[in-house]
C-alpha cells in the first residue's frame, strides 16, 4: 500500500489536498505534534508519545478530538493499511478550522496523521559520529510544548545542513540547551550530563529512555545546566531523538572529540536492544 | 460574490480544502503573512505591506513565488471577484510542500490569499477606549519577521479576551514591547513614546504611518524603551494596527487612564482622513 495519511475523520492519500486555508495549523501554527518510530511493525514507546501529546494539548488548552483509545486505533489502522514495517508516524492536532482571528474559535480540534517509510540514519554516521555547530537559542520560552511553531528549529537545522553539519546545538545565555531536533548529552569522567527538563527544552522520550538505560547499566546521570566550555571539554557527547536514537558527536564546530566512545557505544547498543529481538 | 481565496495558482472557495498535510505552513509555521485593509474598494498602504512581505521573505531565505506585479494582480483580481468594498485581505507565503524534514526542501514557495469582509472595530470602543492586560513577552527574538509562528500571540490574546480585556500587552525584561496583534504608544507631556523598531517588535505599518502623521501635526515622537511604570503613568495611550487603526486605551489592568485624550483623538481623526474622502 505505501504511505498514507489521515485528516479529520478519514484516511486519505498522503498528498491529498485536505486542509482549508483557514486552519489554525496553517495560519498560526496553533497545534501540537508527535513523531513515533515503528520497528518491525511495532510502534515504539507509543504510550509515552501519547502521554506527551496530552501534556502538550493541556498546555495549550487544546481539547483532544478523540479519546486515547480511538487515537491508538487510528494509528494502528493507518500503520496496518500502509503495510510499512519500519515506519515513521507523524501525528498532529490543531485547534481547528475557523475564520482567522487570534483568540481561540469555538471549533473542534483537528487530528492529522501521516505514515511514511522511516528515514534510517546512515550507519556510517552512527559509527563515526556527527558534526554539530553551536548557535544562539532564539526560541520562545515554552520549548517543552511540542508545538507547530518550529521556525527557529527549522532555521537552525538549515544553517547546520548548509554549512556541512548534521545538527545545530542551541546556546541560551551561555547554557547549552538542546539540538534543533534532538536532546544533547555530554559524558565527563564517566558521568552523563544533560540539561534539566525545564520549560526551556523538549522533554524527549528518547532522552528519558536513555537516562533510564544509563542508570540501569551503572552510569550516573546528572540533569544539570552546563556551558559551551564544558561541552567542548567533554570526553564524549551525543544527541538523542526518535529518529536519530542515540547518535555520537564527533565534531563540535572545529573541536574534535575522541574517537573512543565507550559510554556512547554502550548506550547505542542498549537502546537498539529495546526494539531488536 | 463574497469571500474568496487563492491557493497556489488559482482562485478557490474560502472553505475549499486545498492544502496538503505536508505543507511547510501546516507542519512548521514555515512562512510569512500580511493583512491589508481595503476601504471603499481601495487596498490601503498596499505597497508598504508588499515591501514588508519581501523583507520577511528575505529574513527567512524564502524565494517569492511570484513577481511583485503578479502578486499585486492576484490581490486586485481577488478583491474584484469578491465585490467586497470594506475588505480584509490576508496573504500568506509558505516555503512549500515536501516530505517532512526540518531543513528547507528544494520546492517552490506557495502563495495563499483570502479576501473577507473587514471586521469593523466597534465605534463605542474607539470612543471609550479599550482594556488591556499586561503579560510576559515569551516570544522568540525575531518578532520583526511577520511569521506564521503565532502561538504566543494567540495565547496572549486568548488570555486577554477570556479575562474581559481587548488586548494583551507584552513586557520583556521589564520593558513594554507591543501588543499581541498591535503596536503600542504612550503619550507623556505632549510627546509620543513607542518601542524602537528593533528585532523584538513588529515594524507596524500603521505604527509608522501614525508616527509620520504625529510629526506632521507637530507632536514629538520618541522611539525609546520604557517600562510598565512609565506606561501606567502615561497621560494617554493607544494601540495601532491594520484592523484596529488607532485605538485608545482606557484601562491598563486596574489602572484607569484619563477620559480626556486630546492627542489620541487627534490621531484617530488624522488617520481616518487618509482613506476617507
Amino acid at each position: 500500500m505505501g504511505e498514507i495519511a489521515f485528516y479529520m475523520d478519514q484516511f486519505v492519500g498522503i498528498n491529498d489536498k485536505v486542509v482549508p486555508i483557514q486552519e489554525r495549523g496553517h495560519q498560526f501554527g496553533d497545534g501540537i505534534y508527535e513523531v513515533i518510530r515503528v520497528y518491525g511493525g511495532q510502534p515504539f514507546l507509543l504510550e509515552e508519545h501519547l502521554d506527551r501529546l496530552e501534556k502538550s494539548a493541556e498546555a495549550l488548552s487544546l481539547v483532544m478530538p478523540y479519546s486515547r483509545e480511538k487515537l491508538r486505533d487510528i494509528i494502528l489502522e493507518g500503520l496496518k493499511r500502509s503495510e510499512i514495517k519500519d515506519a515513521e508516524i507523524y501525528l498532529q492536532i490543531t485547534r481547528g478550522i475557523g475564520a482567522r482571528q487570534h483568540h481561540y474559535p469555538e471549533v473542534s480540534a483537528v487530528f492529522s496523521l501521516t505514515v511514511r517509510q522511516a528515514k534510517n540514519i546512515d550507519e556510517t554516521k552512527r559509527m563515526e559520529g556527527i558534526k554539530v555547530m553551536l548557535t544562539e537559542d532564539i526560541r520562545w520560552s515554552l520549548c517543552y510544548i511540542k508545538s507547530l511553531n518550529l521556525l527557529p528549529n527549522v532555521m537552525a537545522k538549515q544553517e547546520a545542513i548548509s554549512s556541512g553539519n548534521d545538527e545545530a546545538v542551541f546556546i541560551k545565555n551561555g547554557i547549552v540547551t538542546e539540538g534543533s531536533s534532538s536532546n544533547l548529552f555530554v559524558v565527563k569522567d564517566g558521568e552523563l550530563y544533560t540539561h534539566p527538563a525545564t520549560n526551556g527544552i523538549l522533554h524527549g522520550i528518547t532522552r528519558a529512555k536513555v537516562m533510564e538505560l544509563a542508570k540501569k547499566v551503572g552510569f550516573n546521570v546528572r540533569e544539570e545546566q552546563f556551558d559551551e566550555e564544558f561541552l567542548l571539554n567533554g570526553d564524549e557527547a551525543f544527541i538523542t531523538g526518535t529518529s536519530t536514537e542515540v547518535l555520537p558527536i564527533r565534531f563540535i564546530g572545529d573541536k574534535e572529540l575522541s574517537k573512543e566512545r565507550p559510554i556512547v557505544d554502550r548506550l547505542v547498543g542498549e537502546y537498539q536492544r529495546l526494539y531488536k529481538n
